[in-house]
């Protein structure tokens, strides 16, 4: 199976040992973003992965494409343009302090300001078996919304099934009204097999109704049950988070042809981003090889509760040590 | 508000990744002191704040200085002079080690060899709305101790209220007996508004008796009342730190006009060092804002949990994150 | 003497011991840029000195804040508004390698997306001695262009010396015709009183004709001439590199009254940038402290060639130093 | 009381900050090795400790002498021949992700390919007072069975007790049936004053069977009883490891006359390799000391628990930081 | 024009900073081999080429593929087998203290003990243009050879030009005798059509007399002429290396119907491996754009002048950057 | 043969990549001291080696004395005691820029607070074929003083030859006349059998006039004819450094029974510190293996020549790479 994902390159600083960007002049640099965390990963349960994007046409987009390469990312689809790539500092936060994100500007980026039609999408879709593509583009700027919904709008001429991550960040939307946001997300919506989103993507961006005072998961099952029959998506997929003092704890689940709500797994986290891509990698890679809810359920959060402990967004994680964990097999040291 | 605080200026050294000093040959430094820590958090919390100090008037010193320039410390009451400063070896603990703190000379420090006369006491008093002097400089040596009487002596005569920081350390008192140091201390705290210490400093250093069956808040409050009784202190502050197996807590409490104590928090830590000073400069805040004792309180005993989570002695904090964890509202991530 | 300069905040990322980007995933960064730089060196020859910008409103902007204070500069005028600064990778060069400069953008950068009435430009003008402008700030866009003229027509007004560097680089004006910069730079012309270029800034942009098969300070001297014609300039002042294989040397000039050169001196690179902006310091600090004219560019031409000597684009070099060197007294090892 | 211990000098390679080998270029370095994990340990104790081995006669050889000396380990019984050395990288874990040890081949290494006959056994029994030997020695060859062997028959000529620690790891027994692997450690067993194990050295390698169903002090106690029916061995020692979700505990036994099992402690891992050799050199300084068995287990497991909060795999414990913790007194923070 | 090249994959680790191995325990590693350097080398030059190779089935075999692929090599052909890879210490050198190799065992690696039948030779041959052997195959041991043959005759077979590398190294044939050694080479010189080498491949491997009192050029004309009239091989390509003292030179040569010998260029060291791999590819680059030999072995020798300048063995130079050298339009610094 | 050496062990601290104390928070330490880089290079060159020396009774000591075994010096000799040890900074200088060396207190530290009377000076001296004291123990204090001459004095009635070395440094002589510290010289004078000097430590500490106006070669053997008339020294040994612009060169000799003066060799200077420790190793070996004084002297300068090429003050360097650069036969590159 071959997965094609249309999304941003950006590069992440983190300064070391947990230090604050005014304390030591160090950093590390990561080449990350939604479709490189997703394909990485999908790559590594033994999938080939290809990237639709565009790099600074300089030694930083040469860089960034070695990295994509390391990570097994077929670079086909990846064009050269213009001299900017997004990027953000992470804090690493350590107990009561939290991680803190700030981004650099990304809307002059090579990513934003490629021409939809410098991309060859037919032959793109064409080569591909799955199409991903991630919100935020449909957030960003006319070009890449242009471009994101010429890619679902082929993949779903061709017949390719098309996973869309919902990713909505209000504050990434500055120059339009939330009308005309949910206007474009409703386009996409009409043309995807598998959403990835919660309640908030729901009620807040689509305006669905529902009752706060339930439980999550009802309010879940409600809200999906107007969204499926609004759109015509066949899975609704998504995490909910639990939070104790101290604690950290995930779970998942599919609304396909029912509702589907995996174990509560307990969470330590190294680093608090990224979580949520192998989550959806997990998903696209269970649904993919035909496994039951359950088990690709099961798969997708004990893969998000290893990516909490990688460093860095990427989640470098493979199929043999998911499923230990899966099945309470994991040890605390292999050699 | 402007505040002045007398204090030595140190260099932390501290091996990277938990390693040992005998472990590696690589270290990190940073700038630290009572002062410099305090004024540096004051100074988060959008004060203006001076150091009145001598630094080595070589490489050192200048690199010093820059640093405290970095923290937003106004310099221009910093002498340079000699060519040492005090130094220690900082080896982070984990889980049952302990962190191992090792001292260098001191005493032969830019700042312990200062004499009295070359500081111009009179002008920083001036130009400031409150003065803080660090208990130490009572232990170091005669020049440290007369500096110290000076300023507090100018600080009175000119109306300016004392934060006075016991800071007791038996083991830096080698040379003098303990009726030596009580007899100093007592100078100071007949010139103070407001006093940080604990149990020990009333019952070993000033020798004031109080039932050691009792629970500590019970001691606290009948050791103070005897303290007040005697020195004209304005309030006495100070935090009560709990501690079972593989946790630690954190409380704190002011002695104005009545006892108040503030809930206890439980405090995860990266570095343990350095939260003594932001409790303080959370207490000198809330007061010089006009705060309650009790938002006083709740605000230096959050400030203290989350500084306890940054790397090194100085606590990097600000009023918005202090205040999110204080209100129950702080996020594992924010971007 | 107090010196203040108008000009951008950069960070500059530059990966260890002269590995390539795509080689290391390491990085150290620094706070640089034209007046950072230029400043930084005169606050070491005892100068006080300002810089005038704008960074962004988040911990980046924060951290370049505490940076410039480290270097001893006032940030009294620095402004906080926006979330992007402008930066670049530096991949060190070796021998026959050139060290590889690649920028990101700039344009969306906190400093030139500020309101040109964001400034307190009289009270800064007001409060200094000395006028510093950069010139990239006429080629970046209309706001910094607008409060690049307003600053100097207000260094005009109130009688204070406006030093203005050329920093021509056509790479950066790509919107405009070369007509339209030119236009720009002779507003800025005729209210300055020295002026830092070289002989393109006057045959390239200012189309004054020489000969171009003359020996470079033949054309200098000639082109120079022309240009003291059309604008009252007192001082055109600039460098002269030479190079042979494996060999490097600087010397500098003043036209001033007459025409100066200064002797030639050998340079060992260490890092190719900063050298522009410490010649330009050297001569800042030499006129204002009233030497000759040779005394001036001895002194600059030897704080250049110690500049190169230094990691970084900041040139934290100072008087004992290049003086030693300028007079032929320098060791190779001090204790 | 000198000790003498026999077995290999390894390199480990770790990245840094918990990053997995893919993520990084970076790497630290440590000379590890069971005898020299025990050796250190001992040393740190306040014994005399010698090594025997091979390492290769190259910088890498000469490096490793020098950690073996820095560790305060006597090197008069170290060859130098051949140019190899085992390794090993270790990707820390982190929560749920396990650490990860990937061996390089040791077989080639200097130690494995040195001809017994090259190593003065006589002189170095004759000046040591107790022999140790790891097991690994058994698996490796027939050049370290061979000289495992000979020290082993030397000691009990010489009347000097010898400590055998199982070590038995079935991945390193690729060529030869698990019967000839039995024969060879009995041969020690028939030896040896005390042995080191765990109860699947009892039932998978000795083939003594026990139920089960029991608990596992229960199986301990019958194994061993008929392990000491078999083999004139005086004690028989090892560790019983609890772990829940998120937690680990760590308890010791001493199967000497009777059969002790200590107290369970919690254990907070930073690094989780090299607890069992801290277990080990805890055991046989209490033995050497003459302590009672169950003091003898409370320092060991005491020590284990601190070596567990140690990067890398030495444990660079001392006596009073053990005890501090065996008798509840330890802090967090010593200064 | 792809290009397939059959090589063993090493890891080089190097202290940083110019620090010997026993003055620190940070290291950087660097995926390298002769195969890895010439093929990055001429994929940056626009070049496809893949890697026929077998790496350790595990962490460290996984992360050399990911290096490989992030170099932009395609890694089709690489097979996973075993678990150990072939490594070497680097101490880089600076003035007279000479660059220190310490090869670590490479005989046991995943390369060395891979079957000649677990490669699919006809498929890699098929789909490429240019087929490269590197010699140290013919040394390593039976398998390797047998590979290297198979891949030679079948090269031949198809008609795809071979390209071989000699890179005798004594030292590495520990177990044949010389007459051995000649055989092997000798069996892959009648299929390869340019060959790489030196003066002393030709006299003491093939021991084709030459007087050895001439000038060295004269030398490898009169030897090459010999070898010619034996070996049906097209080109004779190598280097002639200069060294006064403090000063390092280099030219190249190709033998091809005549005799060329390039211009002599300074080279200043950065890293004094792998600008002989460099120098290959250049000649291979230019052989297949069909340049004249003037032309290439200027280009192959600006080549390895850049590689000496780079950190590694890897060489990452561009055709711009070699061309501007080349052309002596190199800059020191551009932006 | 064993030397035993009398002397300070101090930290060095260095920041990395030639950055300034001021540009970065990461530090490298070294332990180093004449005594220590002098037994260091001797042990290399295959003599036993031990330090007479008092280090800090804490982690900073027990660490300084673990690298003293790294280096294969004996620690048998070496006390704990107090709490402190001397270090100073090193910035590492590049071109025209000096390394600049910052000195922290020193009088303070363990070694000039051990009393004479705690050390064991008979079996040190009983124990030793040579006795090396640094002269810089007799510009510290009465106690370091006390001690120097007491093992003069012990060295001298066994019988053991004393190598003394002037090293003396104004700077450091801040208590006292330079009659008085004359006086202290000339104590031991009357003792030594070697003694390494310069020419100033004749004409400016002895006050034996010389004719400046000479050539230096021929004024120290005016001076040190005179020296040695005075006092019963066999040996007087040094150094004659040349500096052109860019270039450094170093030669060497010793006025024994006549006058001799090796060649002068170029100097590549890594690291500008340990060069002289490294000359007096070389004498010493030399002399110790009964060698010629030309090729003692030939073997001294090339070592420290080498030396100057290593990071750090310690000479890592080993006989045979001494001999290769000796005999001209040094490579590039050694594999």
């Amino acid at each position: 199976m071959k997965v094609l994902s249309y999304g941003e390159v950006n590069l992440r600083f983190t300064p070391p040992d947990y230090q604050l960007l005014e304390q030591t002049n160090q950093l590390t640099y990561q080449v990350t973003g939604t479709g490189v965390n997703l394909l990485t990963n999908l790559r590594n349960f033994g999938m080939q992965v290809s990237l639709l994007t565009t790099l600074p046409d300089n030694n930083i987009g040469k860089t960034a494409a070695a990295h994509i390469r390391k990570y097994g990312i077929n670079d086909d689809f990846v064009s050269f343009n213009g001299n900017h790539i997004g990027s953000y500092f992470v804090e690493l936060g350590y107990g009561a302090r939290p991680t803190m994100v700030t981004y650099q500007n990304r809307l002059a980026s090579a990513f934003c300001q490629a021409e939809p039609a410098s991309y060859n999408i037919e032959a793109a879709v064409c080569t591909s078996d799955i199409i991903h593509i991630c919100g935020i583009t449909l957030l960003l700027n006319e070009k890449t919304r242009e471009t994101a919904l010429k890619l679902a709008s082929c993949a779903n001429q061709m017949g390719k099934p098309l996973y869309f991550d919902f990713n909505y960040r209000p504050s990434l939307n500055t120059e339009h009204s939330k009308a005309f946001v949910k206007e474009q997300y409703e386009k996409i919506l009409f043309l995807a097999d598998t959403v990835f989103g919660g309640i908030l993507d729901i009620t807040e961006l689509l305006e669905i109704p529902v009752d706060k005072n339930r439980p999550i998961s009802e309010q879940l099952q409600t809200g999906i049950a107007a969204f499926k029959a609004k759109y015509p998506v066949r899975n609704y997929v998504g995490t909910i988070r639990g939070s104790a003092v101290g604690e950290h704890s995930l779970s998942g689940f599919i609304a396909g042809e029912g509702f589907k709500v995996s174990r509560e797994m307990q969470v330590e986290m190294l680093d608090r981003i990224g979580a949520g891509d192998a989550y959806a990698a997990g998903i696209i890679y269970g649904l993919s090889e035909g496994w039951s809810e359950e088990r690709t359920l099961d798969f997708a959060v004990s893969n998000a509760v290893l990516a909490h402990t990688i460093t860095g967004d990427v989640p470098h994680t493979n199929r043999k040590d998911v499923e230990a964990l899966m099945n309470g097999k994991q040890q605390s040291l292999v050699r």
